[in-house]
Protein backbone atom coordinates (compact mmCIF):
# COMPACT_ATOMS: atom_id res chain seq x y z
CA UNK A 1 0.00 0.00 0.00
CA UNK A 2 1.21 3.70 -0.92
CA UNK A 3 2.41 5.61 2.01
CA UNK A 4 0.00 8.08 1.04
CA UNK A 5 -3.57 8.37 -0.76
CA UNK A 6 -4.67 12.11 -2.16
CA UNK A 7 -8.43 12.94 -3.04
CA UNK A 8 -8.17 15.28 -5.93
CA UNK A 9 -8.24 15.75 -9.68
CA UNK A 10 -6.52 17.36 -12.38
CA UNK A 11 -7.73 20.34 -12.47
CA UNK A 12 -7.33 21.40 -8.80
CA UNK A 13 -4.89 23.84 -7.79
CA UNK A 14 -5.46 23.32 -4.39
CA UNK A 15 -4.88 19.29 -5.23
CA UNK A 16 -2.07 19.89 -7.15
CA UNK A 17 -0.29 21.69 -4.27
CA UNK A 18 -0.32 18.34 -2.28
CA UNK A 19 0.45 16.09 -5.37
CA UNK A 20 3.86 18.41 -6.88
CA UNK A 21 5.05 18.11 -2.92
CA UNK A 22 4.62 14.61 -2.98
CA UNK A 23 6.02 14.10 -5.75
CA UNK A 24 8.68 16.44 -5.41
CA UNK A 25 9.58 14.50 -1.99
CA UNK A 26 9.73 11.37 -4.23
CA UNK A 27 7.38 9.78 -1.83
CA UNK A 28 4.91 6.81 -3.01
CA UNK A 29 1.48 8.41 -3.09
CA UNK A 30 -1.72 7.21 -4.92
CA UNK A 31 -4.80 9.28 -6.77
CA UNK A 32 -8.38 8.55 -5.54
CA UNK A 33 -9.51 10.74 -8.28
CA UNK A 34 -12.85 12.95 -7.36
CA UNK A 35 -15.37 13.28 -9.79
CA UNK A 36 -15.39 17.43 -9.33
CA UNK A 37 -17.87 18.62 -11.95
CA UNK A 38 -20.20 15.64 -11.38
CA UNK A 39 -20.69 16.83 -7.74
CA UNK A 40 -19.00 14.49 -5.63
CA UNK A 41 -17.16 17.02 -3.15
CA UNK A 42 -20.40 18.51 -2.23
CA UNK A 43 -21.85 15.22 -1.72
CA UNK A 44 -23.60 14.34 1.30
CA UNK A 45 -21.93 10.97 1.09
CA UNK A 46 -18.37 13.09 0.86
CA UNK A 47 -18.93 15.75 3.33
CA UNK A 48 -19.82 12.68 5.98
CA UNK A 49 -17.15 10.29 4.91
CA UNK A 50 -14.23 12.12 3.36
CA UNK A 51 -14.35 16.03 4.34
CA UNK A 52 -16.97 18.21 5.74
CA UNK A 53 -16.02 21.22 3.92
CA UNK A 54 -16.68 20.10 0.60
CA UNK A 55 -13.46 20.38 -1.06
CA UNK A 56 -10.18 18.57 -2.20
CA UNK A 57 -7.70 18.48 -1.64
CA UNK A 58 -7.67 15.31 1.33
CA UNK A 59 -4.53 13.55 2.24
CA UNK A 60 -4.95 10.55 4.11
CA UNK A 61 -1.77 9.71 5.92
CA UNK A 62 -0.90 7.72 9.01
CA UNK A 63 -4.95 6.27 9.22
CA UNK A 64 -5.66 9.85 9.02
CA UNK A 65 -7.64 12.17 6.87
CA UNK A 66 -6.50 15.63 6.71
CA UNK A 67 -7.94 18.89 5.04
CA UNK A 68 -6.93 22.21 3.76
CA UNK A 69 -3.85 22.07 1.46
CA UNK A 70 -1.68 24.44 3.87
CA UNK A 71 -2.42 22.20 6.62
CA UNK A 72 -1.25 19.01 4.69
CA UNK A 73 2.00 21.24 2.97
CA UNK A 74 2.92 22.13 6.64
CA UNK A 75 2.61 18.18 7.55
CA UNK A 76 4.58 16.93 5.52
CA UNK A 77 7.24 19.47 5.37
CA UNK A 78 7.57 18.53 8.89
CA UNK A 79 7.37 14.90 8.90
CA UNK A 80 9.75 14.87 5.95
CA UNK A 81 12.01 17.38 6.84
CA UNK A 82 11.85 19.18 3.62
CA UNK A 83 10.90 22.22 1.85
CA UNK A 84 10.04 23.63 5.49
CA UNK A 85 11.35 26.32 7.82
CA UNK A 86 14.73 26.01 9.55
CA UNK A 87 13.88 28.35 12.16
CA UNK A 88 9.91 30.32 13.89
CA UNK A 89 10.45 33.06 11.50
CA UNK A 90 10.82 30.89 8.94
CA UNK A 91 8.09 29.13 9.50
CA UNK A 92 6.21 32.18 10.19
CA UNK A 93 7.16 33.63 6.43
CA UNK A 94 6.06 30.96 5.27
CA UNK A 95 2.77 30.26 6.75
CA UNK A 96 2.39 33.98 6.11
CA UNK A 97 2.53 33.54 2.04
CA UNK A 98 0.11 30.25 2.58
CA UNK A 99 -2.35 32.26 4.24
CA UNK A 100 -1.84 35.29 1.36
CA UNK A 101 -2.21 32.62 -1.08
CA UNK A 102 -5.44 31.12 0.40
CA UNK A 103 -6.82 34.51 1.11
CA UNK A 104 -5.61 36.72 -2.15
CA UNK A 105 -4.42 34.40 -4.90
CA UNK A 106 -5.95 31.20 -5.51
CA UNK A 107 -9.55 32.11 -4.38
CA UNK A 108 -9.30 34.52 -7.05
CA UNK A 109 -7.71 33.08 -9.88
CA UNK A 110 -9.29 29.74 -9.13
CA UNK A 111 -12.53 31.74 -9.69
CA UNK A 112 -11.41 33.34 -12.47
CA UNK A 113 -9.65 30.07 -13.99
CA UNK A 114 -13.26 28.22 -13.40
CA UNK A 115 -15.27 30.82 -15.17
CA UNK A 116 -13.26 32.11 -17.91
CA UNK A 117 -11.28 28.54 -18.73
CA UNK A 118 -13.43 25.56 -17.58
CA UNK A 119 -17.12 26.63 -18.18
CA UNK A 120 -15.97 29.39 -20.81
CA UNK A 121 -17.88 32.44 -20.14
CA UNK A 122 -17.23 35.31 -21.30
CA UNK A 123 -15.92 38.40 -19.03
CA UNK A 124 -18.61 39.22 -16.87
CA UNK A 125 -18.57 41.84 -13.80
CA UNK A 126 -17.73 38.82 -11.67
CA UNK A 127 -14.40 37.84 -13.55
CA UNK A 128 -13.71 41.09 -13.70
CA UNK A 129 -13.88 41.62 -10.13
CA UNK A 130 -12.10 38.49 -9.82
CA UNK A 131 -9.37 39.31 -11.92
CA UNK A 132 -8.65 42.99 -10.51
CA UNK A 133 -8.57 41.23 -7.31
CA UNK A 134 -6.01 38.73 -8.52
CA UNK A 135 -4.07 41.44 -10.35
CA UNK A 136 -3.40 43.22 -7.28
CA UNK A 137 -2.00 40.35 -5.52
CA UNK A 138 0.34 39.15 -8.82
CA UNK A 139 2.03 42.55 -8.27
CA UNK A 140 2.81 42.06 -4.95
CA UNK A 141 4.07 38.38 -5.37
CA UNK A 142 6.01 39.91 -8.44
CA UNK A 143 7.29 42.88 -6.56
CA UNK A 144 8.28 40.46 -3.54
CA UNK A 145 10.09 38.22 -6.14
CA UNK A 146 12.46 41.05 -6.74
CA UNK A 147 16.11 39.50 -6.08
CA UNK A 148 14.66 36.30 -4.85
CA UNK A 149 14.44 32.91 -6.78
CA UNK A 150 11.63 31.77 -4.53
CA UNK A 151 9.26 33.26 -1.88
CA UNK A 152 11.30 32.57 1.76
CA UNK A 153 14.81 32.04 2.51
CA UNK A 154 15.40 31.80 -1.58
CA UNK A 155 15.07 28.20 -1.49
CA UNK A 156 12.01 26.51 -2.56
CA UNK A 157 9.67 25.82 0.67
CA UNK A 158 5.98 25.03 0.53
CA UNK A 159 4.78 28.55 0.33
CA UNK A 160 6.20 28.51 -3.34
CA UNK A 161 4.24 25.20 -3.76
CA UNK A 162 1.12 27.16 -2.59
CA UNK A 163 1.47 29.89 -4.60
CA UNK A 164 2.02 29.05 -7.84
CA UNK A 165 -0.49 26.17 -8.35
CA UNK A 166 -3.44 27.69 -10.45
CA UNK A 167 -0.25 30.15 -12.22
CA UNK A 168 0.94 26.44 -13.75
CA UNK A 169 -2.68 26.96 -16.18
CA UNK A 170 -2.47 30.55 -16.94
CA UNK A 171 -2.82 29.11 -20.44
CA UNK A 172 -6.68 28.30 -19.79
CA UNK A 173 -7.23 31.81 -18.29
CA UNK A 174 -4.78 34.03 -21.04
CA UNK A 175 -2.64 34.99 -18.52
CA UNK A 176 0.84 35.47 -19.65
CA UNK A 177 2.44 36.89 -16.98
CA UNK A 178 4.18 39.33 -19.74
CA UNK A 179 3.63 42.40 -16.64
CA UNK A 180 4.99 40.09 -14.00
CA UNK A 181 8.49 39.36 -14.75
CA UNK A 182 9.55 38.25 -11.78
CA UNK A 183 6.78 35.55 -11.75
CA UNK A 184 7.15 34.10 -14.64
CA UNK A 185 11.01 33.44 -13.70
CA UNK A 186 9.62 32.16 -10.11
CA UNK A 187 8.07 29.62 -12.36
CA UNK A 188 10.48 28.35 -14.26
CA UNK A 189 12.46 28.25 -10.92
CA UNK A 190 10.12 25.42 -9.71
CA UNK A 191 9.60 24.12 -13.37
CA UNK A 192 13.19 23.38 -12.87
CA UNK A 193 13.11 21.49 -9.46
CA UNK A 194 14.04 17.47 -9.88
CA UNK A 195 10.08 16.05 -10.55
CA UNK A 196 8.48 18.72 -11.42
CA UNK A 197 5.55 17.55 -13.02
CA UNK A 198 2.78 19.61 -14.95
CA UNK A 199 -0.79 19.41 -12.78
CA UNK A 200 -2.24 16.86 -15.84
CA UNK A 201 0.68 14.97 -15.85
CA UNK A 202 0.22 14.52 -12.27
CA UNK A 203 -3.39 14.08 -12.06
CA UNK A 204 -5.88 13.04 -14.84
CA UNK A 205 -8.67 15.30 -15.43
CA UNK A 206 -12.17 14.85 -14.23
CA UNK A 207 -14.89 14.54 -16.53
CA UNK A 208 -16.47 18.12 -17.33
CA UNK B 1 5.82 50.37 26.46
CA UNK B 2 2.82 48.50 25.81
CA UNK B 3 4.28 44.78 25.13
CA UNK B 4 2.35 44.82 21.17
CA UNK B 5 1.21 47.40 18.89
CA UNK B 6 -1.07 46.87 16.38
CA UNK B 7 -1.79 48.38 13.14
CA UNK B 8 -5.48 48.36 12.33
CA UNK B 9 -8.98 50.38 12.18
CA UNK B 10 -12.18 49.47 13.31
CA UNK B 11 -13.99 48.51 10.46
CA UNK B 12 -11.36 45.73 9.63
CA UNK B 13 -12.74 41.74 10.77
CA UNK B 14 -8.79 41.00 9.47
CA UNK B 15 -7.73 43.33 12.67
CA UNK B 16 -10.21 42.55 14.96
CA UNK B 17 -9.17 39.16 14.98
CA UNK B 18 -5.82 40.12 16.85
CA UNK B 19 -7.69 42.89 18.54
CA UNK B 20 -9.95 40.59 20.57
CA UNK B 21 -7.22 38.12 21.16
CA UNK B 22 -5.40 40.70 22.38
CA UNK B 23 -7.78 41.85 24.59
CA UNK B 24 -8.87 37.74 25.73
CA UNK B 25 -5.56 37.43 26.73
CA UNK B 26 -5.45 40.35 29.35
CA UNK B 27 -2.07 41.86 27.98
CA UNK B 28 -1.14 45.28 27.22
CA UNK B 29 -1.19 46.49 23.56
CA UNK B 30 -2.12 50.21 21.74
CA UNK B 31 -3.04 50.66 18.47
CA UNK B 32 -1.67 52.73 15.39
CA UNK B 33 -5.24 53.34 13.45
CA UNK B 34 -4.84 52.96 9.56
CA UNK B 35 -6.62 55.30 7.37
CA UNK B 36 -7.80 52.73 5.25
CA UNK B 37 -10.08 54.16 3.11
CA UNK B 38 -7.67 57.19 2.45
CA UNK B 39 -5.60 54.80 0.91
CA UNK B 40 -2.99 54.53 3.78
CA UNK B 41 -2.26 50.46 3.42
CA UNK B 42 -2.27 50.45 -0.03
CA UNK B 43 0.70 53.31 -0.38
CA UNK B 44 4.55 52.99 -1.44
CA UNK B 45 5.26 54.45 2.12
CA UNK B 46 2.92 51.65 3.76
CA UNK B 47 4.10 48.47 1.73
CA UNK B 48 7.95 49.53 1.99
CA UNK B 49 8.29 50.01 6.17
CA UNK B 50 5.04 47.82 7.16
CA UNK B 51 3.71 45.68 5.04
CA UNK B 52 4.71 44.56 1.66
CA UNK B 53 0.97 43.34 1.37
CA UNK B 54 -0.68 46.21 1.80
CA UNK B 55 -2.50 44.65 4.22
CA UNK B 56 -4.23 45.25 8.05
CA UNK B 57 -3.09 43.95 10.64
CA UNK B 58 0.27 43.97 11.28
CA UNK B 59 1.23 43.66 14.88
CA UNK B 60 5.14 44.82 16.33
CA UNK B 61 5.90 42.05 19.01
CA UNK B 62 9.79 41.64 20.30
CA UNK B 63 11.17 43.98 17.40
CA UNK B 64 9.06 42.34 14.66
CA UNK B 65 6.59 43.17 12.51
CA UNK B 66 4.14 40.13 11.58
CA UNK B 67 1.58 40.25 9.47
CA UNK B 68 -1.60 37.86 8.04
CA UNK B 69 -4.12 37.43 11.05
CA UNK B 70 -3.58 34.13 11.26
CA UNK B 71 0.25 33.62 11.85
CA UNK B 72 -0.32 36.35 14.39
CA UNK B 73 -2.58 34.22 16.19
CA UNK B 74 -0.52 31.54 16.27
CA UNK B 75 1.78 33.36 17.83
CA UNK B 76 0.36 34.58 20.12
CA UNK B 77 -1.11 31.36 21.24
CA UNK B 78 2.14 29.75 21.40
CA UNK B 79 3.52 32.76 23.34
CA UNK B 80 0.96 32.85 25.59
CA UNK B 81 -0.17 29.33 25.98
CA UNK B 82 -3.65 30.22 25.79
CA UNK B 83 -6.55 29.81 22.59
CA UNK B 84 -3.74 27.11 20.94
CA UNK B 85 -3.84 23.66 20.54
CA UNK B 86 -3.33 21.02 23.06
CA UNK B 87 -1.93 18.90 20.64
CA UNK B 88 -0.33 18.16 16.76
CA UNK B 89 -3.44 17.26 15.74
CA UNK B 90 -5.33 19.81 17.32
CA UNK B 91 -3.14 22.18 16.02
CA UNK B 92 -3.56 21.01 12.61
CA UNK B 93 -7.62 21.43 13.42
CA UNK B 94 -7.08 24.92 13.87
CA UNK B 95 -5.25 25.89 11.19
CA UNK B 96 -8.01 24.17 9.11
CA UNK B 97 -10.47 26.23 10.87
CA UNK B 98 -8.26 29.43 9.88
CA UNK B 99 -7.24 28.40 6.31
CA UNK B 100 -11.13 27.51 5.62
CA UNK B 101 -11.35 31.56 6.70
CA UNK B 102 -9.12 32.33 4.64
CA UNK B 103 -10.20 31.09 1.91
CA UNK B 104 -13.77 30.78 1.93
CA UNK B 105 -14.99 33.28 5.07
CA UNK B 106 -13.99 36.38 5.89
CA UNK B 107 -12.49 37.12 1.92
CA UNK B 108 -16.33 36.72 0.87
CA UNK B 109 -18.33 37.99 3.96
CA UNK B 110 -15.32 40.87 4.31
CA UNK B 111 -16.02 41.90 0.18
CA UNK B 112 -19.92 41.52 0.36
CA UNK B 113 -19.88 43.81 3.78
CA UNK B 114 -18.06 46.49 2.13
CA UNK B 115 -19.95 46.48 -0.75
CA UNK B 116 -23.23 46.36 1.10
CA UNK B 117 -22.39 47.88 4.14
CA UNK B 118 -19.30 50.44 3.54
CA UNK B 119 -20.13 51.61 0.10
CA UNK B 120 -23.93 51.22 -0.06
CA UNK B 121 -23.98 49.34 -3.51
CA UNK B 122 -27.16 47.88 -4.58
CA UNK B 123 -27.06 44.63 -4.41
CA UNK B 124 -25.21 43.41 -8.32
CA UNK B 125 -23.54 40.71 -9.95
CA UNK B 126 -20.45 40.98 -7.93
CA UNK B 127 -22.39 41.15 -4.61
CA UNK B 128 -24.82 38.14 -5.11
CA UNK B 129 -21.88 36.11 -6.39
CA UNK B 130 -19.85 36.97 -2.66
CA UNK B 131 -23.51 36.49 -1.07
CA UNK B 132 -23.67 32.99 -2.60
CA UNK B 133 -20.14 31.90 -1.80
CA UNK B 134 -20.22 32.84 1.62
CA UNK B 135 -23.60 31.08 2.34
CA UNK B 136 -22.12 28.11 1.27
CA UNK B 137 -20.00 28.58 3.59
CA UNK B 138 -22.08 29.84 6.45
CA UNK B 139 -23.86 26.30 5.94
CA UNK B 140 -20.39 24.27 6.30
CA UNK B 141 -19.87 26.20 9.81
CA UNK B 142 -23.24 25.46 10.83
CA UNK B 143 -23.72 21.68 10.32
CA UNK B 144 -19.58 22.19 12.07
CA UNK B 145 -20.84 23.68 14.89
CA UNK B 146 -23.69 20.86 15.55
CA UNK B 147 -23.73 20.28 19.26
CA UNK B 148 -20.32 22.07 19.51
CA UNK B 149 -19.64 25.14 21.69
CA UNK B 150 -16.62 26.00 19.46
CA UNK B 151 -14.96 25.24 16.26
CA UNK B 152 -11.74 22.70 17.87
CA UNK B 153 -12.22 20.55 21.14
CA UNK B 154 -15.29 22.52 22.17
CA UNK B 155 -13.08 24.76 24.02
CA UNK B 156 -12.25 29.14 22.64
CA UNK B 157 -9.42 28.87 20.45
CA UNK B 158 -7.38 31.06 17.68
CA UNK B 159 -10.01 29.13 15.25
CA UNK B 160 -13.26 31.12 16.02
CA UNK B 161 -11.87 34.47 16.87
CA UNK B 162 -10.58 34.13 12.91
CA UNK B 163 -13.79 32.80 11.90
CA UNK B 164 -16.17 35.42 13.92
CA UNK B 165 -14.40 38.48 12.89
CA UNK B 166 -16.74 39.79 9.82
CA UNK B 167 -19.67 38.20 11.68
CA UNK B 168 -19.64 40.61 13.98
CA UNK B 169 -20.86 43.35 11.68
CA UNK B 170 -23.22 40.99 10.70
CA UNK B 171 -26.26 44.24 10.98
CA UNK B 172 -24.06 46.46 8.24
CA UNK B 173 -24.96 43.76 5.56
CA UNK B 174 -28.25 42.61 6.49
CA UNK B 175 -27.34 39.10 7.61
CA UNK B 176 -29.31 37.85 10.76
CA UNK B 177 -28.08 33.75 10.79
CA UNK B 178 -31.83 32.92 10.86
CA UNK B 179 -31.22 29.92 8.68
CA UNK B 180 -27.88 29.21 10.81
CA UNK B 181 -28.86 28.91 14.25
CA UNK B 182 -25.89 27.06 15.59
CA UNK B 183 -23.87 30.02 14.15
CA UNK B 184 -25.86 32.21 15.99
CA UNK B 185 -25.26 30.48 19.35
CA UNK B 186 -21.92 29.76 18.71
CA UNK B 187 -21.30 33.97 18.22
CA UNK B 188 -23.19 34.44 21.73
CA UNK B 189 -20.58 31.96 23.13
CA UNK B 190 -17.93 34.22 22.03
CA UNK B 191 -19.86 37.49 23.78
CA UNK B 192 -19.83 35.79 26.86
CA UNK B 193 -16.28 35.39 27.09
CA UNK B 194 -14.66 37.37 29.81
CA UNK B 195 -13.15 40.68 28.17
CA UNK B 196 -15.35 39.96 25.04
CA UNK B 197 -15.41 43.27 22.93
CA UNK B 198 -17.50 44.57 19.57
CA UNK B 199 -14.98 45.76 17.20
CA UNK B 200 -15.82 49.18 17.35
CA UNK B 201 -15.04 49.15 20.88
CA UNK B 202 -11.58 47.85 20.78
CA UNK B 203 -10.78 50.12 17.69
CA UNK B 204 -12.20 53.24 16.49
CA UNK B 205 -13.54 53.46 13.15
CA UNK B 206 -11.06 54.88 10.40
CA UNK B 207 -12.83 57.55 8.62
CA UNK B 208 -14.56 57.04 4.69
Amino acid sequence: MSEYKLYGFGQSGHSYKVALMLELLGVDWTLEKIDFFKGETRSDEYRSNVNEMGEAPVLVADGEKMTQSGVILDYLADKHGKFGGQTAAEKREIWRWILYDNHKVSSQVGGYRFMIGIKKMAENDVTKFLKSKYSDALSVMNKHLDGQDFFVANRPTIADFSLCSYLFFADEFGETFEDYPNIQRWLNNIKALKGWQHPYDLMPKAEL
